[in-house]
């Protein structure tokens, strides 16, 4: 079953709650095979041969798995929430993803414990500073609208770098730090085990339509 | 033969340039065929037959990749310049990589057209607003280093997002804004074809040791 979205011209198929677990056991070990394959494509030094014969290995994987394809723009809703199985950030099935598996505690705390290897490099061992920037505004999105519960839209994030920031085991924690009228403050950081390396805020504007009560979302 | 860049503990191993052309001509290929697998991944709704099937054919080319592997931290320098093949946002050879080629104009003015596929969804149809800011602090960074050929350490950046970038053909441009001592600010967009959907402004460092005379980098 889909339905219009309307305002962002983009379809939802709405799941049961089973059928989201079946399509999430079924896709996520595929997106896992692909995040192993991605570590291995950027540092592999392997001969001519070899690469000739992954190339052929993986078009004939791409061909098969497009025989059958969710058109793009529709995405999955169960129980009336998003399931963002392939948002670059949390989702499951995207192989981009690192994913974040993000924690609740709420009242809009939440909180990841994350890898992230060579795919995400910038400097040689470090993270690339937009990958930091990409992993807080998801996490101060993730705050301010309670879990991708509410609708909000980004207004403005700023990201401070305090030090490069390793690859490897990371954490990131955000949180609401004020309200005001439509706009939610959010703040957060990412640190390694010696601390914060990057901080961010940001300003999240509630759409006029939920103060509308309206339910657009 | 590889350098001890000091104060990052990374390794460089320097290519003539002949080297770097033979290494990209071979594994740029592979890493194009990783993005295509990418996409059919995040978007398949193939059965559990041909899905298991994928996970095997793609377990068996991670191996074979793995035979031969650079190892963490080395990467690759040209002419006294490095040759970020592996990086997040430009890197030939990293899948996760759109990957942007990035023009400049001269004087710190730089711009790319790139495409933006399903793999950068955040919400339905549209790019992730972490994706952009990925794309501009690497953006800004270039245009604060003239092309990577200057170390600037990136301070601070603030991404405001106007309207949702949708998914497709995109634009972006940075250029170095204004310089006070050892601060470069550096600004920046993205665009569409109805105009910009997030604007940019970026705070860069340059070390104390490039004043100093040294040459750390």
């Amino acid at each position: 079953m889909t339905q219009d979205a309307g305002a962002l011209g983009a379809l939802f198929e709405v799941l049961s709650a089973s059928e989201a677990d079946r399509v999430t056991a079924l896709y996520a070990p595929l997106a896992d095979a692909v995040r192993d394959l991605l570590d291995a494509t950027v540092r592999t030094e392997v001969d001519d041969d070899t690469v000739a014969q992954a190339r052929a290995a993986i078009e004939a994987v791409t061909q098969s798995l497009r025989q059958r394809t969710r058109p793009v723009g529709v995405s999955y809703r169960v129980d009336g929430r998003p399931l963002p199985l392939g948002n670059a950030v949390v989702g499951a099935c995207n192989p981009i993803a690192p994913p974040l598996v993000v924690h609740h505690d709420g009242g809009g705390r939440c909180w990841a414990d994350f890898v992230l290897g060579s795919a995400y490099e910038g400097p040689p061992k470090l993270v690339h500073g937009g990958v930091s920037a990409l992993v807080l505004d998801h996490m101060l999105g993730e705050a301010a609208s309670e879990g991708l519960s509410k609708a909000r839209f980004t207004g403005t994030i700023t990201v401070k770098y305090l030090r490069g920031t390793p690859l490897g085991p990371l954490r990131s924690e955000a949180w609401i730090d004020r309200r005001e009228g439509r706009k939610v403050f959010a703040r957060g950081f990412i640190s390694d085990d010696a601390g914060i390396t990057v901080e961010s805020e940001g300003v999240f504007i509630e759409p006029s339509w939920v103060r509308e009560g309206g339910n657009g979302q």
